[in-house]
Parts: C-alpha cells; structure tokens; sequence
C-alpha cells in the first residue's frame, strides 16, 4: 500500500518496450535522433499547434531551464507560495535564473486568484531598478493541492501576466492527470488559455526518467538548446529520453495511465467522505488525496503497512496526509487501505 | 560502419534486463532506494576505500557537479586546452562554479605534463586577488586523443597540484577503456595516484545515461547531494540510473565491454598503420583512433557508408579523422572498413 | 524641505577635507595603502574586538558580498518580510550567492520574532535536499519602519540561529543612528549579541559614498577580498573610500552625525503627535518617521514644496509617509514642515 | 619616483573642486540627480552620436557589466590571451555573465590580429550546442603593452565580429591616453570604427573613481541599469561619481591630463632607448613603457627609491619592467629617473 508518491512506481510496459527497441543499432546522439525528431512532431499533433519542444530527465530541470529562458537575471517569477518550484527544488530556479525572484502568492486550495496577483504585482514598479521586474507567471497544474485550474481561470491569469508583460509557464508534472479530469483538450489547458511553455511530465505517470519542455511560440526558445546544454542536461543518448516520450504520447496511453490513477483517486475520496472524523481537504481533481484524519488512525494504517506523507504536524489530535495513487497502484490496495480505515 | 562515437551505439543487454527489473514494484524515491545504496558500496568494492558516490545522468553533469563542489567561484581549474570541459561542454563548468576560470595547457598526445602545469600556474599568484587562485587540476583518462596517463604521471601531476594547495578531478567519460588499458586496479589510476574526485562514465561503455561522481575523501562531498538537487539532475525514479550502473560493475561486465572496444580499436590501428599514406596520429591506447589520411580516401569510405568524424580542417590533401569504437560495434564493421581502405 | 532620504544630503565637512588630504602625493592601490590599513584597526577599537573590515561603495554590495560569504548556493537567508535585501536590492542576494533562498518572515513594525523565526524554520527540514538549508538570518538594525532591536531582542534570535547551525548578519546601513539611540556600546548591538557580520553603512549618515562590511570572527572572511574584487567592488583607488570610513569614525564624528539626525527625527515625530487626525505608525528609534495622515495634507504640503515618499497607495483618504532626516537636515526645514502640518 | 601605475596618483584639482561644489544642498538619489544627466548629454556631445552612458566605480565594473550586457551565459568572449579582463578581474566577466567563455588570443604587442580572430573563430561552430557561441569581441586600448589600435584595424576586427554575429567592446581604462596619441576623435577610435560599448575610463587619468559605460545603440542597453542594480553597483550619491566625470570631460580636462602622462612617458621611452643595454620593449603609444634592462640595473633604480612593477621573472641577467606615467607625475621624477638610469 504505498501511496507516498506516483514516482514510488515502476515504468509503463510500453515504454519498457520503446526502450528496448531503441536500443537496437545506432542513432545520432545528442537528440540528432530520428525519435527525438518525431518528439517534436507528436508533441505538435497534441497540441495542435507547432510547438518546440525538448526532452530532459526531472521536472527540476524541465521548469527550471523553462524560468531561466524566459526570465532574465532581474526578474521576477509570481508562483502560489506552496508551487513545488519556491519550495522543493532547492531553490534551482534562482539557480538557473542567475538569481531572479520568486515572489509567492498565497491561495486557497492551491490556487492563485486574480485578485492574489494582482495584489502581489502592486510591489513590484515596472522600470524601478531597485525592484525584480516581473517577468513569469508560474501556475501548477494540477497544484500541490491536487486542485486544478480550470481553463478560463488560466486565461484570466494569464490575461493580467501579459498586461504586465509577462510570460506564463506551466508546471505540469502531472499534466496527464489534470487533463483527463478536465475533459478538455491539451490546447485548451495550455497556449489557448495563455500558457507560452509548459513543463509536460511524463516521469510521474510511468516513465522512466523523462519530461518535456513545450514551447507554444518556439521563438521564445531560442537559447533553450544551449541552456539545456550548459546544464548538463543534453544526454548523450537523448533517443531513450525520446523514445519514452514518444511512446507515452502513442495511442493515449499518457491519457489512460491518468485515467487509472486518478479513478483510484476518487474512489480513495469517496471512500473516506464516508468515514466519520475524516475529512477530505481539497477538491480531488487529479490523482492526489489530502485527509484530516485522526493521528492515531493514520499511525493504525501505517503499522497495517501503509505508505504515505504527512502534511504538515499533528493539530489538535489531527493530522492532514497525503495520498498518491499512480497509473499502476494495484486497486486492491486501495480498497484494502479503505478497509482498514474503516477498521474492517 | 558506424565510427562516429561510443555513444551512438545502444545498451548492454545486462543493463536492460537490469533496468527491466527494477520497473518491477515501488521503490523509495530521489535515491533512498536499495540500488542507489548498493551503488555506493560497489564502488567501494571496485576502489577499494571508502567513497562517496551520486548517480547523475551526463557527463557534463558529472564533471561541472564535481568541479563546483571543490573550486570556489574565485577559483581556476587547470585542464588540457582541449579537454572536455574546456571545449565541448558549452562552458558548463563556468556556469555550475558560478564563474570559475578555466585555464587550458598545450600538451602533446592531449597529455598535460609537470612543466605545462607548473609554467601554467606562475601566471596566478597565490593570494593576489586580481588573479583566481589556483583550485582544481582536471585530468582526462583516456585525454581527448585517446591516450592515457600512466598511474606515475598522475601521481607526478597530482603531487604539483597538492603542493600548490589544488584538488585533482578526473574525467573517466571512458574510465573503463583506460583501465583495461593500463592493466592496472582502479584505484591505482585514481586515489592512489592522488585523484581526489572521479567523474565515472558508463553511458558511452554500454549504460543506457548513468554515470557516477566518485570521491575518495567523503568529506569533500559535503554539499553535493544539494548542488545535484539544484541542478535539477536528482531524478527522482534514481533507481533506474543506479540499476544500470549496478549492472555495468557487475561480474565485471564494464571491464569487458572496454575490452571489446578497446580490442576493435587496436586492430583498426593494427590495419591502417601498413597502410601506406595513412598515419595513426596519436598512440591508440583506448578506443579512439585518430588517422591522418588523403583527404580522397576519407571521402571515399564515406561514400561507402562509414560514418566518422572530421577533426579539424583538410590541410594539404589530407585530413584528420577520428575512429571511435564501441561495445557493440561489429567486428564485420572493423573488418569491412579496413579492407575497403586498403582498396580490396 | 527635503525628506526623502538621508542620502538626498551631501557630504560631512570632515570627510570632504579628508578626501582632499587623501588626494595628495601617491598610495599604494586596491587597499594596500595606509589609509585602508588603518580602517581596520579603527573599526577594532570601536568594536572592542579584533575584527577583519572590508571597504566598498554601497549598502547592496556590503549586504550581498557579506550573505554571499557566508551562505552556500543552496542555502537559505532569513530576513523580514520587508527587509531591504528582500525588496529593494533587485534580488542582488540571490545573484551573489548563485542562488540562495531569501525567506520573508513576517512581523510587526518591520521586526522578527523568535517565534516568527521558528516557524518559518519549521518549512526547512534539515540534511532534506529538496529545501534550501537554513544558513543566514539577516536583521535590519534600525528596521526598515525605522524600529530597533534591543541587545537581547538580537541575543534571542541569534541563539535561534546558532542553534540551527546559522550565521546572523546585520544590516547596519543606518547602525549609528541605531547606535545613539539605543545608547549601547557597538559591540553589544553586535557580536556580542550573536552577530558574525555587520554591513556598516556610512554613506546615509554623512559620507560620499563609504561602507564597511564588519567580520566578527575573521575567519568567516576567508574569501571575501576575492568575492569583492570578482564583483568589481575592489576600487584601485581604495584610499579615497577608507578615508572616509577614517574620518567617519574619528572624534565620534558618525555618533555626532547620527544624534544630529534622530534629534531632527524626534522633533518631527513629536511635533505630529500632538497634530489631530495625524498618526505616527511606529516607534520613532531612529531617523525615519511613518506617519498616517489625510491625504489632502500630505498633497498641501508637497504643494508648498517638501519633498517625501508614500509608503504605500491612499486608503480612504488617508495615506502614509516617510520621512527620513539626515545630519544635515536644517532644523529650519523640520520646523517649517511641522508648522505647515498645523496649518500656521 | 612612483611609476607603479597611474592609479597610484590622487585626483586632479579640478575633480576635488567639482566634488565639494556637488556636495551642497539635496539631490536626487540613485542617479535621477541632474549631474547624472548631463553625464550622459556631455559623453554624447564627446562621441558626436547619442549614446547610453551608465557611471560606475570600477574599471572592473565597467567591463564586467558590459560584457554581461552583449554576451548570454552560453556566449563566448574573445579578447587577447593577456587582456585585462582575461587575466587581472579574478575572473569577474565569467561571474557576471554567469559562466561565459573568455578565448584568450595569442598576439604580439598584446593586439589581436584579423588572422588570429579568425582562427579563434574557427573552433567555435555557430549553432553546435556544444559550443559556447561567440558574442563580443573585446578590445583593450590602450592594450596591456601600452600599444593602440589605429582606428582602421579596430574596423577590420570590428568587421570579422559583426560578420559573426558579434558585437564588440573596448576596454578603454586609458582611452584618453590612446585618443590624445592617436589624434583621431573620440568617434573615430569607437562607434564609427564598428565599437559597441566603450569602458570609458577616468580613475587611472585623474578622477578619484570613476567609469563610464557608454552604449552606442543606446538599444543594447535596455536591462544595463537592472544589471548595475543588481551588482551593487548603483550608488545612493550617485552625483558624487557622475559629477566627476562631467568635470573630467569639462574644457578638455581629461584629454589635457592625458597628453600629460602621455608626455612623460615618451621622455622616458626617448631617454632609455639612448641608454645601452637597455631596450624599449613595445612601442610607447600611451602612457605605460615597457623596458628589458639588466636586472642589475632594475635593482639600483629601485634602491634608488623608484617604485614600478616586474614584468615577468628575470632571464639572463634580464628584466623586464613597466613604468607608467600619470597626469600628476611629477616631471623631475621622470628626470631624475632617467639619470640614475644613465648612472650620473
């Protein structure tokens, strides 16, 4: 029963397939590929718009290099004050940016609001040296709540970020997930909602070791290959990135992993909305679970054998978890897990 | 006929069952996990002392991370003016020591020797803060023209450095080829000879993208896991990375994989060198051979379908090439090229 | 009546002189000279403790070079929430130190709690490589609301600090005017309150352009003559800004300035305390004044020509100000502001 | 008889006078003050073009901050192998750039040669990732040999940058010493010979420091205010630096001072090239002189009192030194120099 996380699990077959097949006789390295080449192509037929796009190995690295090209050293990136890149990449925004700012916005549930921007955008004077220009907006999708926006509240985000001359990024480390719980289209939740790139993960939702940089006006890429480079992030032998990629995007299988977890998710939700003294503390819009639930109930799962991260500290005798299923969570074990805490 | 580089070539089918294997079941993330724990311990087997060891998916990775932890960004890496680093990693060690100096020394067969170093290190005054102070000697075993350094060279090149109050970085992108090479243990090419930090490649020897940082003396990596993380190349399905290089150390499959080449190589030498008009250029002591040649017979293996390297400009109706074999190139392949570079 | 800032004025007559007499004959360059020598001794005798003092022409390039010496690239520096390092410096902290984290703690009248300090601690787990690790707390003394810490108010924070395996740095930039209000020694206000590094500011308090950036245990120093002359803020003629710093510090001259300023300021904050319908926002400690008044008057008396900042957009006809006295404020100017402000 | 260097010297009469005058009243900060702005009025009446001009402290400052302007973290910087910048900043244009390349060329009289550009060149491949991409040329005039450009060789090495996509940069720390020995205008020796940016130096020539950077498009300058922000390099008073410079370029004060140091510089060459067994190194264009005279001889000058640097170990009984005149070089000094020299 390990819900602490979608990355705890293995790899898609598919894609364990696509590996082993790529691995067959010679190809150019450093993404000169035939499969690298098709990367772009499929990611363009998904989109449906010409996109440039570039494979790297974390997420870390795919918003990380998306920030540092489209903000310059004296920026500023408006993110919601719980994003995972102001607080669990070690700061390597800052990092790849040569030092911009991340000015976090407080939100419920995850989200940032109009109103929150706004807000935040009134400290930072355009042209006044002493203050980081504003340069990016960052939204997670689905947040760190396991919320999602929907896509006329990205368009409205992203409507004041271009007011402000902004760029809009998307970290979509779980974009499959938000997607199919949308039910809308990758354009929809993307660029015609504002987006200029995107952080697509694929590692999260059953590949190996693999994410995308989609860039929606592929001007605006034009130093990524070197940046991309100069971090040490240009693998020698990019076909296997690639080919993870490629594989993922063939015949829906992304949408399909996401299907399946976040369809555990639900049934987790469901589940425990009917257990007393639980409490489901945001929408479940993806493949993520944050309880209010008693400590010593969470302590009585976890000696069943149960896997999964506490949020924050123990409140009152309370304690908030998270629960992640993945695209290969067995469903017994979330039935098993809901058993238990019904003290079946 | 694929000549163009050892990483054009695929995967060892050790390290796809091995990668096949961990898909298998959850596993802790960001390098908690068993294989990345048995990592560490198999290269203290293979070094013989204790050492602090990270997975990282790149060699540019690998040698910019080991050279930010051990060079201040006040100080100078001294390297062969054609290394790796120097050339062809677009200046990512300036960028990861946040603008280190990176001096280069003329050396014949791509070898620094103790007089280049040390009239390299006259120019920077120790404590003149107009100059950056000596921080970093960064070898290349095999150097960029496929020779190597004996373990009495290292050790005389080690000890100019230690005096001069520098650490010593080894770029092993080949190590393996090096070391079935000089017949020597490894850790007689590396600590002992007074490396105090290894960049371990694996990738262009038969890993799918794995390579380790090796450090002898743990204390030095105090900060590494951090600058890893911040550099976006802790990934976070770690266990793929040290599943492969698990797999490569095992019942010494790298040290055969290195034979392999290293063998093919040998006889492309062995073959052009009675071949008149055609001169091997620098001694082939690994898998990287280098060939002066009519600038017409280059061309015509090339339209045969050889596919190999120019290196540098045609001069005089002759041409420097680069031959690089690999694990898996095709003994046929060697055979073929040599008889139609002899005209049969 | 110009109550912009304390650096609208010019120069302290004395240091004029002194620049002129610096002027004459030749001297050594980049610090060697007798001048530069003797700033540090002076500063140990008003420090009461040996110290290693480095001269440079700017409050930002004291705060960034001092944060960037004692804080590791994946680093963290705790400020307040409205610290001048976390909002008027365009994010130099995070440029200087290649990408530390500035964390705003929020706090009344521009002050940090133990117990703010704690909990924003709380966020960063420690040996957790996915957070910046805690490494600095930086204090503004006077804040930026122009409030003072007491010796035990630092003393408090700064054993919160060392307990977390922190450094504390001091933003000093106005620390004499600190330093004749609390009518403590300089050394209690620093090291022997907790402080490892002050950035002393001199340039608002009389001199043309002079700050010293103050170790405290000159070991922590070790690099920081490098990181100042890599960031250009070595001056080859070095005289001319230790003179300053010399001259400053000669016959309480600093204390004098300083007292001249907080007289003016008291004046100010006492004269509008008795106005109806005006009200002075914080503890007046220092030289600034913020103070909540109609809109209407703060238009009126720009219309009869003093010259102020808003310290934020009018709120229901009301707006608040700042105003900032110097050493060479003319009373006049005060009285006259005050008498406007009651209408005479 | 201090022939150290130019910086060794105070500051010219006219430049003390303008300080104190601006020291009076209030003026703007951070450089919205008026003598900021008739700065840059006056730099573009001297360039006959309008220009973007920024004041700064440091020579270093001024390069660092130019080059970081005109070359992205992936550029590559090419200037001479001994070019300030490359040797004698601790690496400062890396730091700013955040991790560019400096290519060091090999030229006699420490000029760069079309040749030697274009060889250079030719290890950089436009668009090879690989490949730190080259962005600015940097030209030192006066080179570090004292020699000059002629405005037509700066043309034609302007001409190979641009035809390369790059843009070029003058270290001008003397160039009122190069202009007044070129007679050529201000325009002729930069814009109008194909110079982008100009490091205008003013400290080494009389001012007690001050730099100009002065952008010809003022286009290339747009994020250079956020830049010297962000370096610590905006100064509160900064009417003190500007009005340096404003009195520095008044009545062709700096141009007079320069023929000055110029003067004595050519006395000095005249006399030693009558001297036997000593010789003129490199030609005398400006103001620094380079002998190679027994060392025996460098010795008895010294015991004689003269102050001037080494210039590289001695060889052979030889020594090679740098004297370098100033505007307040006293010209007895020069004479009694030359006759110790001469033994009377």
């Amino acid at each position: 029963m390990n819900f602490l996380s979608d990355n705890a699990y293995g790899v898609l077959p598919e894609i364990l397939s696509a590996l082993t097949a790529a691995a067959e006789g010679t190809a150019a390295s450093y993404g000169s590929d035939d499969l690298s080449h098709r990367l772009e192509a499929r990611l363009t037929a998904v989109f449906e718009t010409p996109v440039a796009a570039f494979a790297v190995i974390s997420g870390t690295a795919a918003n990380a290099l998306a920030l540092a090209t489209l903000c310059p050293p004296h920026g500023a990136i408006f993110c919601h004050v719980e994003a995972h890149i102001a607080v669990d990449e070690c700061a390597a925004p800052e990092f790849f940016t040569h030092g911009a700012k991340l000015v976090g916005i407080e939100g419920t549930d995850g989200k940032i609001t109009p109103e929150g921007l706004i807000r935040a955008l009134s400290h930072f004077l355009k042209g006044f040296v002493h203050h980081p220009q504003p340069a990016v907006l960052s939204l997670s999708q689905p947040t760190e709540c396991g919320t999602l926006y929907k896509p006329e509240e990205i368009a409205a985000l992203s409507a004041i970020a271009r007011a402000h001359g902004m760029k809009v990024h998307m970290d979509g480390a779980r974009f499959g997930n938000a997607l199919v719980s949308l039910g809308s289209s990758a354009a929809d939740v993307s660029w015609r909602a504002g987006v200029d790139v995107l952080s697509f993960g694929a590692t999260k939702n059953g590949a190996m070791g693999a994410e995308a940089v989609v860039f929606f006006a592929p001007a605006d890429a034009s130093d990524f290959a070197y940046r991309r480079k100069k971090a040490g992030h240009l693998v020698s032998k990019m076909r296997f990135v690639s080919a993870q990629l490629v594989a993922y995007l063939a015949d829906d299988l992304w949408l399909r992993a996401a299907q399946t977890a976040n369809g555990l998710a639900a049934k987790l939700a469901g589940g425990f909305s009917k257990i007393a003294g639980v409490k489901v503390v945001h929408t479940v819009d993806a493949n993520e679970v944050f309880l209010r639930l008693p400590t010593a109930l969470a302590q009585r799962l976890r000696d069943e054998g149960a896997q999964f991260y506490d949020w924050g500290p123990p409140e009152d005798g309370l304690t908030v978890i998270r629960l992640v299923t993945s695209f290969a969570t067995p469903p017994q074990d979330v039935e098993r897990f809901l058993a238990l805490a019904r003290g079946e």
